[in-house]
């Protein structure tokens, strides 16, 4: 049994060896670097440009400027194509921009023989502004005034409201009482290890190659594609192994440039490389949400409604807009599934870095208010901050208010009852009223969460894989899903050692991906990987093994039906002890007998047309300073419902760092952004603070095994999940141990003060 | 149509743009420099080695000698594996020995940081041999007191013999006349283009990835894993562009080593790169025979038996060893199928270097020696030498004496009828007599061949395909057959365009192999790529268009039965000129429906169980000053049944190749071995004298097309056997020209005026 046992990662070695090879550990001979330009304004246009000096310069092969580029506006968010005209990603983007939107906007790029060369080209060109009016906060971008960011926009990419499970008003009515908030999220960025890295070149006149670090390399090349106006099949985009993306390589950023460049320029290889500041601000961030939220509730606690009025700021350029917000209250709709489920949202411009994906899509930010909201909602109603979420919270069968579909498996309630046992919630409880007053005082906090496993059925979900068996009888698995750290190579190799029944350690993983012959699939996001891939994967598997299993019958005379794989040998179905052949005996015939057989491989493509959802809470034990206004967490854990766990070691990981960035999210992190001229204060990760292990307690990760039907080995996603709901039951905790409710995140000591000085805790 | 129409090369812009991108166009961070150090005698032993000082230099990685490799022998020869014991070849090699077979030998490798440096660590290593009497002549080498050069051998690789078609004894007593002669042939060098060179790193702590100029990755794949005694799922090799190989890369030369040097240096990128020196003596060359052969004739000319004596020279080492005479005895078989066919066939070692796989495998040898006796049996019988070969030349329905199997097309008596009026034989003929006294001779000749397309039933015979259609109605393909030069990726691209029914610029050939992904073939030789891997394009092809059109079925609503493929669009089968919709719209709903579909691809390995056996001939008019011993070529043709002509563009570029490489063993190429040293005289370009354009006639290519009905296309094969005949016709017309018949090869000046000077014309 491969399947449900902590295995190694099969990248693991090569990881911590050093061995691994990433996009900036190749080069090719006569490799050039690019550099971008990069406005000093957040507002503006580009009035006049003197590139003159910086094309002498010995050394540079072209220095281009929005005058050079193709003219075709393009989207990046890397999201599958859609047959459905009304569901496109807004193109707002040219490779360069004569019109400033951020500060940091790329209005020029050079080519040069080296970071050195190019940097001094950059230090030669000269340019002259007209500056508007930054358009920051969403009181300056919707003002009536403002300047359009985006001509003929209003500086709204789009809005959208719903009402799901009865009528509003009526509902209304009925409640006993009504509550209501507004919270707000803060800019966040990814961070991830590794830079945005990419270079291109040509192999003839017109195929270009791209090696990227992408989440998503067969959606950059169609992207390439149409931004270049080229056939798809013309452009090839190659993953090398990646250090972490979470979201901000799922857009498709430096690819149509770095394609451009080398075709300028006669197919040389180019690279761009970003540096940690230049990406900072100019790949993606998180959306900063502003939500009111009113929860209706009767008598006995039962939430009603729960209605929102939702912001998000996409910043500079469009990329996923309005897809964030959208997706981030349909997937949060789960947690209390019986409520009527109300909303308006709306997604606007600004003169901020663009906001693209993230890990969890809009869900932190939502959760971050319903679940403060709730908390708020059971002190009202005086209940436990458990029990009221046990009542309230989502069980298996449950209906979608919006999609009119049954939960299939949840794990919710387990989840938090669990939980409530790993904490010691009721014992604390109990004690704690006297450790909630003085200057160290103590709090209990939870917050629940819903996710979902894929996009379908917003999106196509299509995931494809490949094996080959090997002389030996080991398998190669070639799979479209990228692995970017999450560890969906090793899941993958077990889903195949299981099904096809030979040993995890016979299964090598083809972790880069070449859409030139790697299998369709959209690549690593919406925590699709396991439970959208795994379809194929499983799929491929049992057709590998089939054909397996023929070929045996063909070579032995058994019939495949009275004849199986175990532990690597063919065995007879009804007494596995007795082993026919190896599976390596059945590869060398195919191989290699002059009669008969050929090379034994399989391939499926499928599409999954059900999403699971997942859930579960954290819970949180902490300590706070009032006078330092520091918060220091004494306990915390994550409880999921992700189905099936496949590989507990590698989910136990995923939940750690999900639970190390949603700390990160409730008591770091914040990009900010000077309201007055749009300059960014800390685009480094000196200024810009993501926890260190320092910063990080011992986090306990916990699972409630469901068996999900939709799902070949049961299993739904734990990806992006585990960063949901830290930061709200962090932020209940903080209430729970000082009364003060922090409404805003992050929650750093400076934040903090302004709460506890307000309350008058100071 | 695609298929029977003149193309340009898919590979063509990039290869005389010079973007294609070849082993050693790519580079890797940190690439070390390995370098052998090669014997400076013949036969011997290593007494002492002494690499302390080139072990501290600083640089230096690793200097390894044999002491510090695997002790496991391999073979090096690029054949498929036989699950027959007795079909395997001769395990005679270690990565470096100490004790030295030619001048050359590997007996120690250094690895350093740079190309100066390696060379400079190579000077500081002091050995001491013990020599032995080079064995360089088949007298020296089976002297009765001669060492042997591989222990327990008596320098006897192989021998065979049989008698085919009846019995021997019998058939000469029933023979009018009888005749002898005896050929020899000289050791030839390949010289393509791109010397040999490989490089090799680690992703992990156990796979190797093996970059190289190879002909037969899957092949070389298999056989590191046998050099290195690992399993063959942890070696992958990766096939760029190549720059020739003509067999010579049909040989497992530096793979092995490559591999073992990263594997030593913990995966550090090592590159070992032949320099024209190295390459000359280090890698392979045409094995020498020395042939008697007697031919048996009744009263009318009817051949009635060919009997062979041969001798086979493999040099140092096995390599192809004794499959070269045993091959080329059986190829040459067919030209005149309806004698007794004898023969008995021995393959010795020889302190030169190794011999092995070079276009035509002992065709060109066999071919040699029979064309000479037939052109001496003709003039003894007082026929016309065009004459003579019609009626002894092979027909369609004439079967083969060794496999009883039919020869299905033939057209060789075609053939000859053709060239006979393309070089205007009648005319010349009756004219001629006036111009064959004097110093300045004219003559004609003429010499015949067959040759086989690929090697069943002696080999397994795999060939694999894999398509995938693009979003834009294109597709990929990508086969484990080689291009090398040959231009099989053109001919295969034409394939999948006429069976798919969509344009042949649609096509995209992943040109590069890839064993960890590419599907499984056995690469580039035995004249195999149309006809075998032909095989599983065509049906991979068809699949794809099945799978097309059932999917447009469930588009369109229109059974699949009903409509078909024609250029790039679905249209009805009755009336094609109607266009349902196009492939790329079946290509789109197929990858972004949400509910239905999938990429489609196609995927078919298949063993061709055939061998379809290709004919033709060489005319050649030619002018011999006496005096000066020099021959120049007034007019040649070849005229080829090669079946269906897939791409007449390239089989012309195939036929002048072979032409130029066929002159320039009648006329100047040797590899001179000092038969009392060993010493290689003209290890290089300026010594060894290849043809160059100037030294090369105009060409004429021509045609006899059949129909071979084994193969999906009617195609045959016509990479090697261009080669095969230019040596005898060039031999017969000197003889045609001046009464003198020059009995081995090359036919310099310096060898002409031996013979001349015998003769009395001097």
């Amino acid at each position: 049994m491969a399947v449900g046992k902590s295995v190694q990662r099969v990248d693991g070695v090569a990881k911590v060896t050093g061995k691994a090879r990433y996009a900036d550990d190749f080069t090719m001979p006569g490799m050039r670097i690019a550099k971008y330009l990069r406005s000093t304004i957040a507002h503006g246009r580009v009035l006049t440009i003197n590139t003159s000096k910086a094309r002498v310069l010995p050394g540079v092969d072209g220095v281009f400027t929005y005058q050079d580029i193709p003219k075709t506006k393009f989207a990046t968010a890397g999201h599958p194509f859609s047959m459905d005209p009304g569901h496109v990603d807004v193109a707002d983007r040219l490779l360069l921009t004569d019109y400033v939107r951020y500060m940091g906007d790329e209005i020029a790029i050079v080519v040069a023989d080296s970071d050195l060369t190019a940097s001094k080209a950059l230090s030669l060109i000269d340019v002259e502004y007209e500056s508007f009016q930054p358009l920051v906060n969403s009181e300056d971008i919707l003002g009536d005034d403002a300047p359009e960011i985006h001509k003929g926009t209003g500086n709204v990419v789009k809005t959208h409201s719903f009402v799901a499970g009865g009528n509003l008003a009526e509902v209304r009515e009925e409640c006993d009482h009504l509550i209501e908030g507004r919270y707000k999220t803060q800019i966040m960025q990814h961070c991830h290890l590794e830079n945005h890295t990419a270079y291109a070149y040509m192999d003839d006149h017109q195929r270009i190659v791209i090696v990227s670090s992408t989440q998503i390399p067969h959606i950059a090349r169609r992207i390439v594609a149409e931004a270049l106006d080229m056939d798809v099949g013309l452009v090839r985009v190659v993953k090398p192994f990646i250090g972490g993306g979470f979201g901000n390589k799922q857009d498709v950023i430096l690819e149509p440039m770095v394609a451009f460049l080398t075709k300028k320029l006669d197919g040389i290889p180019v690279r761009l490389r970003l540096d940690r500041e230049g990406g900072m601000i100019g790949t993606r961030v998180r959306h900063p949400f502003d939500v009111k939220v009113q929860v209706g509730l009767d008598k006995n606690g039962t939430i009603k409604l729960i209605n929102f009025d939702a912001l998000s700021n996409t910043g500079a350029y469009a990329s996923h807009g309005h897809s964030i917000i959208s997706a981030g209250v349909a997937k949060t709709h789960y947690m209390y599934p019986r409520a009527v489920y109300s909303c308006n949202a709306k997604t606007i411009y600004g003169n901020i870095p663009s906001a693209g994906a993230m890990r969890a899509y809009g869900s932190p930010q939502m959760t971050f208010a319903i679940e403060a909201v709730m908390e708020e909602a059971a002190r009202l109603v005086g209940m436990d901050s458990v029990e009221f979420r046990l009542q309230n919270g989502a069980r298996s069968g449950d209906k979608s208010q919006i999609t009119k579909k049954p939960i299939m498996t949840c794990g919710l309630l387990d989840s938090i009852r669990k939980g409530r046992e790993l904490i010691g919630w009721e014992k604390k409880r109990k004690e704690w009223p006297k450790v909630q007053t003085g200057q160290l005082r103590r709090g209990l906090g939870i917050a629940i969460f819903s996710y979902g496993s894929g996009t379908y059925p917003v999106c196509v979900e299509p995931g494809s894989a490949r094996l080959i068996l090997n002389q030996d009888g080991s398998v190669h698995l070639q799979v479209g899903a990228t692995e970017i750290g999450q560890g969906s190579d090793t899941v993958f190799a077990q889903m195949t050692a299981e099904t096809v029944g030979i040993s995890f350690d016979k299964v090598h993983v083809v972790s880069a991906q070449d859409t030139d012959v790697t299998p369709f699939d959209t690549g690593a996001y919406a925590s699709r990987q396991t439970y959208v891939t795994g379809q194929a994967v499983m799929r491929t598997a049992k057709q590998l093994k089939t054909r397996i299993l023929d070929y045996a019958e063909i070579i032995s005379g058994l019939d495949a039906e009275l004849i199986t794989i175990a532990d690597d040998n063919i065995v007879i179905a009804e007494t596995p002890e007795i082993a026919v052949m190896s599976v390596r005996d059945v590869a060398v015939d195919a191989y290699y007998d002059k009669n008969r057989g050929g090379q034994i491989t399989a391939e499926v493509s499928y599409k999954t047309r059900n999403n699971a959802h997942v859930f579960g809470c954290t819970f949180v034990d902490l300590s706070v300073d009032i006078p330092l206004c520091r918060v220091t967490i004494n306990e915390i854990y994550n409880v999921h419902d992700c189905g099936v766990v496949i590989n507990p070691l590698g989910a136990e990981g995923q939940v750690h760092g999900g639970m190390a960035m949603g700390i990160g999210a409730a008591l770091f992190e914040e990009l900010m952004v000077d309201p007055d001229s749009g300059r960014i204060y800390n685009n480094n990760l000196l200024d810009y603070k993501v926890p260190t292990i320092m910063d990080i307690p011992d986090l306990g990760a916990a699972f409630v095994e469901t068996y999900e039907p939709s799902h070949p080995y049961g299993a739904k996603s734990v990806g992006e999940a585990p960063v949901i709901s830290p930061a709200p039951a962090i932020r209940n905790a903080i209430l729970d141990a000082t009364g003060v409710a922090i409404n805003e995140l992050p929650m750093t000591p400076k934040s903090i003060f302004k709460y506890f000085k307000k309350a008058g805790l100071l």
